[in-house]
């Protein structure tokens, strides 16, 4: 009987995380202070980071080892499987194998504990007590939640209103994991307050989320603040996902010709790709790594890349990106983890550097993608992660067309037990492809061109 | 560091079911006929049962093979976990060893796919196109659809109507998997049309979706009926619950004192505790098995052993077992699983012989269990297997009062991420714990012993 997954003992996970800035041909140019256009440096973020983060921030060391208590966490759901996909390969039947990581066995059902843990730990080390962040459908502030309360840290979470209203379902997990969680526009801070003077209804947005949050974190030196992706640090903790999956391939007797992620800030693709270009770089393997963005937010594939805030608010340093610009508003796909208006720097600079391809993919082949993969492979997706599956399935088509065979490797970077709401609206013919109106993406990148150095 | 987990490979997972009928020291009494008050035979089942399942019904052969198409789709997610509580037995502080099966891994959530698989397998084997279920919050139907879908067969689902419009999630999960859900009473069939005359509005019922489900399975030879939990077949496919978890603590070193689970109809309980109990009959072994249900629904403490019907409508054989008398109407709690009148033929005459234990708890207890879970081993539990949890702390904590040194096994049968609801109203304060008006259960109970032979 062929096997269907390979499996690590917790003894076999990476001892390190990796560090690809080691390894880029060209290094990153710095973040700016937005006030001075001076290149931002650890000062910029102390008032919000621990030391120990902003140290793995700015750092060119190509491995970084992941602390004993980090380790011990990890094992309540790490290492995760590495599945072949017989199902999806006898029903495409195309000469492809594929392989896929499953980050949905984690506590909060996606890959953001990888990172949510290790924040928590260096916070933690750094004698904070509470961390604040903000969260839109859910995803990160559940992680969080979850990393804290394994930790004995305080959570609290700022939570988009109309998520927190129309989506209960991830604050009562996190209220479940231990945290706080308050609706975004709130009365707790001065940023929130004015919202709410100017409108008492505001449905809240992630930036004045995040301006909560930051508000929060600033105010007690015992605060601090977190971030769910896009930073270097975030990345370099997502690539556990990659490093084992490269030992359980081995086991397998195999090495990707392709790998394939979704993208909305960046830490998903770089937890599964990283590793993998890396040994392109550095030992002419030929891998292709493929980010999916979503057609209605389409950054790497028609952005621009230039400096940028990381944030809607205009808080964080400028970051050198290919972004749609910071007031680019997507629309309210199902896919909220995509919705972000630029790549991290890492993944951009990658891009810049034609290390890593990119693609903009519709909605509806993407929910097609996912129905299909969860009748065969018996695992419903988050919107997210359809992203990749639909992917995959043309990489196989056109092997197929070719006669060529492939070797695939792809992150399904969560389940969608809480995101049924989405096959619903898919169901009922509720949802539509994305064509953007004349000037939606010009407007949006005109106004970042004015901030250049 | 000190491992949580403990996976097997593939290879590893049994290769049969174990059949406890051959060890029981006094055999069940035969499930009879209640037209003519004998004991209903193989013909009585065969209208909606395959023969492959009817066989397992009556056999009294130790093990049966598990056939390889059926291994093959267990592989998608067994052999499932043997976690070590390191978390939970920290918080508790008592000198107790605690280890959890961990059944959530699978793609409906739980442990249903276990049977759903083969009864899939053996209705296929016999030619069948189609089967026909019901169900309640939707579970066993998420179970049978993925089923199913694997196997190629269709999927028919009549799911109460009041849990098809107010828990809608279920209902997606089961059309994402491929089957055709309809809300109970339906239009289809002549008992849903029946009470629609009566009520158009009605919210259905379990025994109505189960009317409407033969209905339509006895109406085409191609077309089959399945059960979730109750009958013998489907109590001897979760035997591979038990036997991984055997294996897996021999790796350990480790051999439980007690183990734990909650009952509804029984096949999580006999999934976990037949194996064990079956080495306490033929090897002499002292482990102390746990069978929990809710006070709301007490059949195994405050029931009668007597023959009753396995459903409310009164379309199955006479059963011998506990029973709180099928027109028993259990309070609306959040453990739909557990929300059954009688406990399984092979479960009930274990506890008549003092084979096995049983505790009935109030839901807040169970609840609150359920948060400290989710809190120490980051796993939010469906709220059926908060009741194994509360068993398990109130073993720990009186192995701390006594002193003495204690291995705990339980079944952690289903994650919650579908269930948020429930802990919603937990934290709202808007659960209350059970207690029976005088004549609730005397009526019922009266009822039924006027059908006995």
């Amino acid at each position: 009987m062929s096997y269907r997954k390979i499996l690590l003992n917790e003894s076999e996970k990476p001892s390190h995380w990796y560090n690809i800035v080691a390894d880029m041909p060209n290094k990153p140019q710095p973040p700016l202070n937005p006030k001075t256009m001076q290149p931002a440096g650890p000062d910029d973020l102390s008032p919000i980071f621990p030391m120990g983060l902003i140290q793995q921030e700015v750092s060119a060391e190509k491995y970084i080892e992941i602390p004993d208590e980090v380790q011990d966490i990890y094992n309540i759901w790490r290492p995760s499987p590495l599945y072949r996909a017989r199902g999806l390969e006898k029903l495409l039947d195309a000469p492809v194998k594929i392989y896929y990581k499953y980050e949905g066995v984690s506590p909060s059902g996606s890959h953001k504990p990888n990172t949510a843990v290790p924040q928590a730990y260096y916070n933690k080390q750094e004698g904070v007590k509470k961390i604040v962040t903000e969260t839109g459908a859910g995803q990160w502030g559940t992680a969080l939640a979850f990393a804290c309360g394994q930790l004995g840290l305080e959570c609290e979470v700022y939570m988009v209103r109309i998520s927190y209203d129309q989506k209960p379902y991830r604050k009562i997990m996190m209220n479940t994991f231990g945290a706080n969680v308050h609706p975004s526009p709130s009365n707790r801070t001065q940023a929130g307050r004015n919202i709410l003077a100017e409108d008492p209804d505001s449905p809240g947005s992630l930036g004045i989320a995040i301006s909560e949050a930051i508000e929060m974190a600033v105010a007690d030196e015992t605060h601090k603040y977190a971030l769910g992706s896009v930073l270097n640090h975030v990345l370099l903790h997502q690539t556990v996902i990659g490093q084992e999956a490269e030992k359980q391939l081995e086991m397998a007797g195999d090495y990707p010709d392709v790998i394939i992620a979704p993208l909305g800030g960046g830490s998903n693709f770089a937890g599964i790709a990283f590793p993998f270009i890396g040994k392109n770089i550095t030992e002419g393997r030929k891998t292709r790594c493929i980010a999916v963005e979503p057609a209605s937010c389409p950054k790497l594939t028609q952005g621009e890349f230039m400096y940028d805030y990381g944030d809607n608010a205009g808080y964080t340093p400028l970051l050198p990106m290919y972004t749609l610009g910071h007031n680019f508003r997507p629309a309210a796909i199902h896919a909220g983890g995509l919705r972000y208006h630029g790549a991290s720097v890492l993944c951009s600079q990658l891009l810049k550097d034609n290390l890593i391809e990119a693609v903009a993919l519709q909605q509806l082949e993407c929910f097609e993608a996912g129905i299909k993969f969860a009748r065969s492979e018996g695992i419903i997706a988050a919107p997210e992660a359809t992203h990749a599956v639909a992917q995959v399935i043309r990489e196989a088509e056109q092997a197929k067309k070719e006669g060529r065979e492939k070797t695939i490797l792809f992150n399904m970077c969560g389940h969608g037990f809480v995101d049924m709401k989405a096959y619903e609206d898919y169901f009922a013919g509720a949802l539509s492809d994305h064509t953007f109106t004349g000037t939606q993406l010009k407007d949006s990148l005109e106004e970042v061109r004015a901030l250049q150095p």
